[in-house]
């Protein structure tokens, strides 16, 4: 083949995407960018503890096949320096600096977990930003049980630790074969880049998560029916972090809603069941 | 060469012996008894979270080229049956009731950590029961700071989970260049033995285990002068689990007793410097 001398050949897998910095609001956030230049970049929001490495190759490279895909780390997590916030809502101002620093006015979202909260407060705050929405092991604010996810956390990394176990085995999957199976080889494919990975993150910074992750759960509830964002809404349906009952609470709330709901499996249903997940999400982008 | 049939072959080597079974009180306890038979035996009492599969096999291998080595689960750890007992006192009921099931009259002791504790109670009880004490890694009832492990424990297990590592790795060793290759290696030892590994520990069973740690610290004082035995107590000089300065507090009260304290290391300093550790230990039970 003859490369195209006057363009960069583009990365499409995220395991060779290299990790970039950019520097606004005193803050340097470390992020990777691929997949094709033009149209409108998904841009994921993470999960508790999560950093780059902690996205599936198996979502992020088909997406990227035809999509400028961009991830990052917020405030104090991996290698963005700075301190974590204690509120979801600092956490979104901060998405916002790192998203308008790399001149985007208009993005896509695919959120997981805490990145859902997330997403739904920069939503809140910065309608005119996001043009489409893909919420995804998430739900509420106030949503019943979030604030149990600390403990849960805890007791889970324990579980783990003595079964010299990845956490999101028990945090993401279910325990029985089909769970077990899938959670392998989940943290396997996390495994995928070998190289330029990104710094895990401190215990400091995700007790701070911890705590932002308790307020949401015990905040009041906020008005979603003011989102007019195309929703697309996806979990397991057994969720022990973030009750799969809540992703059904977002699709009742936000009108312009649809909602995927995987059988036998728990948090981490988008990625057990990527093969489903991702032609359908491609096609709500698309569409 | 010819092997003597009237007597099976002595296994000394700590990852080809079998775990056997014996019941005694209504709980079935699981161990591992190599070297040879004759002479006292030496139990080894394991450390908070600790199973069969938690000896480093460069302690047990050269002890038991020339002496019986006992290793077992306690109540409700491992592939023994029942609850973990929420007292150092009641656990060291069960080791008793489970050193006189298997028909000793008279052992010699190796405890780390909670271990040490429960051997502590072990010979308040049952003075004439053990000839000589070895006591690493741990500190007397009272000990100011022991109350502190669970906190410790639950943070270092966060952190290795974070940097996907053994909280053993944080909990145990110094976090300096010398440390971390100790801890590494320590590490991999344990997984020396490939077949008929123990169960881990159950995170239930662990939080009773730090219950009765907690108790402990905030027990008072016992009368340690009372204790006859020959003793050997040894720790790094900077142990963050059981502070090293309590291996003094116990030499300074325990009438017949020597202390070694190894240099530039911690909680797991016996196992880092086993090369120098397992000779004087030894050399104190041959004495």
């Amino acid at each position: 083949m003859v490369s195209d001398r006057s363009q960069p050949s583009v990365v499409t897998t995220y395991k060779d995407a290299p990790t970039r910095m950019i520097s606004a609001g005193g803050v340097t956030y470390a992020y990777r960018d691929l997949g094709p230049i033009g149209g409108v970049p998904v841009v994921f929001f993470v999960h508790l503890a999560g950093t780059l490495d902690n996205w599936d190759p198996r979502v992020i490279d088909p997406i990227a096949e035809n999509h400028r895909v961009i991830t990052f780390d917020n405030r104090g997590v991996g290698a963005t320096t700075g301190l974590v916030p204690d509120t979801v809502e600092a956490m979104a101002d901060d998405a916002f600096t790192f998203i308008r620093a790399l001149g985007f006015e208009t993005i896509d979202v695919l959120a997981f977990s805490l990145g859902g909260f997330v997403a739904q407060a920069l939503v809140a705050r910065h309608p005119e930003l996001v043009r489409k929405l893909i919420l995804t092991g998430t739900g509420p604010a106030g949503g019943k049980d979030i604030d149990k996810v600390a403990t849960t956390t805890y007791l889970d990394t324990l579980r783990a630790a003595l079964t010299r176990s990845d956490p999101k085995e028990f945090l993401f999957f279910n325990r029985n074969a089909t769970g077990r199976i899938a959670a392998k080889a989940f943290v396997k494919r996390l495994q995928e880049r070998t190289s330029d990975r990104d710094a895990p993150i401190t215990v400091t910074a995700l007790r701070t998560q911890l705590k932002a992750i308790k307020n949401w759960g015990r905040a009041p509830s906020a008005d979603l029916t003011a989102i007019g964002q195309p929703t697309l809404i996806a979990n397991g349906d057994n969720d022990r972090m973030v009750p799969s009952v809540l992703s059904r609470s977002l699709h009742h709330q936000i009108p312009d809603s649809e909602l995927v709901i995987y059988p036998d499996s728990g948090h981490g249903g988008i990625f057990q069941y990527h093969e489903r997940f991702v032609p359908l999400a491609v096609e709500f982008l698309d569409r």
